[in-house]
């Protein structure tokens, strides 16, 4: 499956739909992985891959330039959110080194009406945010690692998906610039 | 994965969201089924699933009654197309019976940015839509079929969606007066 146009158009559709349909993708590959860890990696992965493509969309509708520093990242991420999955969390949890930080969503069109059994409570089933958040801060040079910290389908009472700056990559041409 | 609430929310997310998740589970199922025509009814089968759980958000969001006639059932799934996908389909190509019909769709969020590999050109990839249509159905006592007639992924210009009225069903409860 490859791109047919190089923009991205700006219809909107039900959220349900997204709850719905990632939910069908995570139950095929609990049903082919038979392992949660491998599937709450493939998530991750999966991400990544939307990630590197949803930032040129992103950088093509927002005309945004560079980031200044994390601060602006977090603040570019946010908005991002709101764009593509309709809710603004808060960005909050900033380490004292400044190197890492939080957003805090207190709702997810991912897991709306979703419930994970007991067998897959150790399920990241939104690892696939991590991975789009490390997919596309790639694009444009940052490399950084995120992970779910707390989980609404854990019973946490917000989902928190940390994102921790590890270095920014020099050897590529940023995008849109090759 | 079952569901937490009774009712779907009304939130937006932008229509890229679903094109590269579906795409992703297309492709997981691509991977594991290795055999088109087994995908093709998998997501068929994935829509009659989705099908039967959004009817209920759409009667609750509608409050719409028991339809008259079949016309009257082709204009309520356009405006379902309307709701979820975010595109209004013509509802053209009744049968001289009255009993088939189609939706013709001149652009589709499924399909956007997707070109089938020449070895995946049987693939049924719209699919799930005459399994939603199929599942919704059903939950509202009318056994249909349904299938892809034109697909812009096989070089159509349109995507037309064929529905066929098999039969009323009369043995079980209507949906919402259980």
């Amino acid at each position: 499956m490859s791109r047919a146009s190089t923009r991205f158009d700006t219809k909107k559709v039900n959220s349900e739909l997204v709850t719905l349909t990632y939910g069908a993708l995570v139950a095929q590959m609990i049903k082919d992985l038979d392992n949660t860890e491998d599937v709450s990696k493939q998530l991750e992965r999966l991400g990544y891959n939307m990630g590197i493509r949803l930032i040129e969309d992103f950088l093509a509708k927002t005309g945004t330039g560079r980031c200044l520093d994390l601060k602006d990242t977090a603040d570019k991420i946010q908005s991002a959110f709101r764009m593509y999955l309709g809710v603004q969390p808060n960005v909050a949890n900033w380490s004292a080194a400044g190197d890492e930080f939080s957003f805090i969503l207190d709702s997810n069109p991912l897991t709306d009406l979703v419930e994970l059994p007991d067998e897959l409570k150790n399920l990241k089933y939104c690892n696939i945010i991590c991975g789009v958040i490390r997919g596309a801060l790639e694009m444009v040079q940052l490399d950084v690692q995120s992970w779910i910290v707390q989980d609404q389908l854990k019973g946490d009472q917000n989902t928190e998906v940390r994102v921790k700056f590890i270095r920014r990559l020099e050897d590529a041409m940023p995008a849109g610039e090759d």
